[in-house]
């Protein structure tokens, strides 16, 4: 089996994080899996949610919204409001992010504040919702590094890093990270979260009009692993970079726009 | 570790199928699982979606949705039209329903046909979700039925059954078929959809503001295998039951109306 | 002039009434005129509207919804989610359920709650609205006993009790309690909700595309009465019976699910 | 008893009918029951709704629109746009007002055609809905007059006209055309609509937190009737000076506008 | 070039104001130009928007709700409500309105009140969004005088008048106050809000598939003054007239609805 | 008087374009006016609207969809989808761009086709609006180049370029090109649209709680013709290396992400 853009079936495709790009945003990226990319902000409200105060509910509160850029698809894609309500693909999405990143966030200790995780997919080739949960993460620390700072927080509530990869059965072969061709003709399709200690957070796994063996679960799951530790060096080192910076990243700029 | 219901951790709830609930529909269930109930129908509509005629896909089409009825909360739920749009949950939901019965009916064989699956909560006390996957197959099966003894389809493009079950990590026990307090507790929350031959549609995990180990989700698989060798088995004595309308059913009736 | 079910013309459909079938609402019924079946639930909220509190009026308030089943209707029915907005006709009958049972409740005496009548329409074969109102105030019924025994209220603010039933003319014949097929065809439509003690709460005689003299109408609201008399027998059974449950209602569970 | 307008119990209020006040409508009148004003318009639209071709009925249809301009009532009434859907009493009256105007519409000698009535409350001191039937009658007629003016009718679909009148239970005594003040305090409320040959169409009756008896509503009817006869004539009148338009009507164009 | 109706290149519609129209309204007009006639209400409400008290804004606020009722178009408009959104057009022409009468209302002095304008156009001929400022400025000036009078106020918020008119190039003449058929053609179109001293408080211009010069413009602003001047003697009569209703006004109500 | 940037009166902000951020869009930009970015993409549908079929309009179309992300604000801006309603100030942009540049757009010679532009803004400093426009004509060059170079079109229907810029009164000076405080401060505010030949197209001017002289006008107008001629040659220069791709545009790419 040879895959379509010749990867091994274990390796990821060439992943950036180009921090910043929404400066107005407390803390921004824009994550690159491949031709897949997406523009995660984080921003933070000095206030917590209505049913929070109303509930008397200590600390903060976390949130994620997703959303496909009208021209991140090769058709184009109309927007919500045209169509005049969020695509259930969409809130299942935002959904799965929020749950995500709150898992490795310490509410109680981020204080009576709101993060907004936003995620607009730029260009959509397979694994948006993994990467928006990957650049998600880094928008987050950034976020909270600025915080810090700033003096609004004495320790990060970010108890470690996360992480979202994909892997799938293509053509009967257990792969890692699928590009949208892959995607589309795979029999079974994983999204595995996973944190930098490598325990889970969430794992969704279907077979659309296909069932799926419990071997085929567990190799899944391995090169989920193996992609999860890969991609928390990168966000590390993206965390760590975008504290300094107008260094001389253009390399990484033009590796995020594909130049 | 005692469970709220004293079950033992790898006990189903008593788990009941009342056929025929909602005559007009082609097939129609009352599921119970313990205290939760859903009324699952299936509609024939001798039409396709727009989307297919205009792709020129052949056969047919099945779709779910899902709702909670206003009185089936402790606390009143307020209607979807009520607040003008559906509920992430719901919309996730629906989505997870359709998929699921999707995996074990041959669309094309259905010919240019689109099942409707309803499921309308009629009480919730946990595994909503999964109750309405297991009870939308049984209606989906009874409807079929009635398609071949009206002599519309020649033989069943349901390939096999499918059922959905919970599974969860409470008190650090895993455990099966979680009802209400326990799913509000749990640490760890699973979702498992399998196939009469035990292979895996869908499976969806959860750690909200939690992570689990590799070790936690064999352990709450192996349960969610244990249970769907026994929901299987309850359903198709209630698909062969609901062949044979009318007879002293009365047991069942009550069984399924907790009296 | 012959009725499609052989029915005399000022004869009722079997009616019954099973209590209890939404656990979770304070009081719930699912009643049946003939193959119309409606689940009829009262829910407490210990709250009013915002506009009693806003304008401090005393006492308490009641409200419905009313709403059709998807699978209720020989062809399926759209959820109002799905099309976007509640039907014109959805909403009318709420209002007019709404207003038939505040005018046999006392809302001064009720205290500063809600009552909530919600009527989920699970088989239409005509008169539904009418249903509606019947059972609603068989719920409203239990939901008050119950309060009363929990200690909540010390006598019932229900005042008496409250019940709907339709007449028409058909094939120039005044009928009682029309089904779907008489109602399609009737050239006058009447829905008559009268009190206990057979004084009128609400008259809306329609004749659509026809027109209708005062002495049909006389005859009409004479089988109306008629009528009347005899469900509000079943109603005062049914609320009796409500209060032991768990009895060997098995019959009447039987009748109501039509087996 | 005295009325607060001092009239007789079975008056009426000064009734006028201003022809062509919205000269882009096929037929307008400006109608006023008291200070109750409403615009009625009638609009021909050379087609049918898409139900009639899918159904292949023959003939035309007959809809009707009713809403409140924000600055008829005393305190500012929001815009349904604006509270972001139509509001259920609206919808109920728009309902009334086309199935009452389809009873004295041979629809099928209409042609295919869609005769649209848009009622626009301009001033509302009661009686809102009971005018917008006798104006929207009086438009109709002149629309239909035109039509038959410029050939493209040979004759009159209206078979005769209907009214719309309101009588009611005030301070215990039954009472014609009330206005807003004895509608509040009204503890029966009718609205009955009859046809120039005094058979009844609608009759809608409703005692709010109040019930009625047989005899208060024979009493009603009674007004209702003698009520209708007088506006019959007044409608009559006002047809036939809409055709021939711009003579000295400077004294009803005043009454009208109550100068 | 001869214009569609004769007039001279610099020549208004003729333009008349019928007070009172809205009787329940604070102060409203019915304001003509030509075949345009718009319903304009002014509806004080004793309150601001929650932003201005939650930002703690002193004095008040003005807002403008623009709608063309469905018969004021040749072929009838749909409502808004219907197609479930306010149109684009009519978002940006309310915004319009509202800003342009603000510049001359001074927003402390008023109070904590809120002033609404309802601009419905009755009849749409061509500068509808002209005709409504125009129009709500008089209704403004109008509901004012009244809470003076009735002692609300002291002194006038209203520092000048304001008026709208439009102007555009048809036929390659730059000409005056565009009727719908000259609209329709004009390659430019011009929309100009002054003030009775001559100051401009908006200069909309447009050149949609079709561009303009500076010179084209410097005519079609000279035009737009030249009627400014004379609206805005209309506009003071017809302000001082409301003072004194019920005086023959006769001529100016058969003027303003074209009898 | 000094700009709280120090920029001459009569100075743009640097301007940068970033050729294909989108790559899926047939033409997109990252337009920047200092600290004001859009994201504009063109993307091409080989169909027409609905209305143009029915109305057998010959050639195409254009139109254009403006959004804020919600991260482009100091303050988190809620999005359209969340609020229910797209917002009446974009909904007034966005007709705005899509006149714009269909006024030097030749429809019939673009065929059959659709262009739509979407305008999403990453980062608001003031300008949005008009660098919209500018950035927007850009991404169009570049797609209809694409469609050139594919043998889709023969000859470009882009009849010239188009650009928009503000200029305001600030301090009583009149300036060029306001950012976001001199935006707020402003007296008066105009956004100027014009061709490449100096030509206008739309012009925009409002002075909310204030007016504005003739004279003042005049400046404005002469400086957005100065930066117009500026503007162009930007344009110019960013559609003509748009056409070479993967050149070393390292250095716009870090000018227009500001590193």
């Amino acid at each position: 089996m040879t895959r379509p853009d010749s990867r091994d079936v274990d390796a990821l495709r060439p992943i950036s994080f180009m921090p910043n790009v929404a400066p107005y945003a407390t803390g921004s990226v824009l994550v690159s899996f491949g031709n897949t990319r997406v523009i995660c902000a984080c921003t933070v409200e000095e206030d917590v949610p209505r049913w929070m105060r109303y509930q008397k509910v200590k600390g903060g509160w976390l949130t994620a919204e997703y959303s496909m850029l009208p021209y991140s698809t090769l058709d184009r894609k109309q927007r919500d409001i045209t169509r005049g309500k969020i695509d259930g693909r969409s809130s299942e999405i935002q959904r799965l992010i929020g749950r995500s990143i709150r898992a490795v966030v310490d509410l109680k200790a981020l204080g009576q504040r709101t993060l907004w995780i936003d995620c607009d997919v730029l260009q959509a080739d397979g694994g948006t919702r993994t990467a928006s949960i990957t650049g998600g993460c880094v928008a987050v620390a950034i976020a909270i590094n600025k915080l810090i700072s700033e003096g609004k927080l004495k320790k990060s509530p970010l108890k470690q890093l996360v992480a979202g990869i994909s892997a799938g059965v293509y053509k009967e072969t257990p792969i890692l990270d699928l590009n949208y061709p892959e995607d589309r003709d795979a029999s079974v399709d994983f999204n595995v979260v996973m944190t930098e200690d490598l325990n889970f957070v969430e794992i969704q796994g279907s077979g659309e009009e296909a069932t799926f063996s419990s071997e085929q679960m567990a190799a899944m799951l391995e090169l989920a692993k193996k992609g999860t530790i890969e991609i928390v060096e990168l966000q590390k080192t993206a965390i760590a970079a975008a504290d300094q910076p107008n260094t001389d990243s253009l390399a990484d700029l033009a590796a995020a726009f594909g130049q």
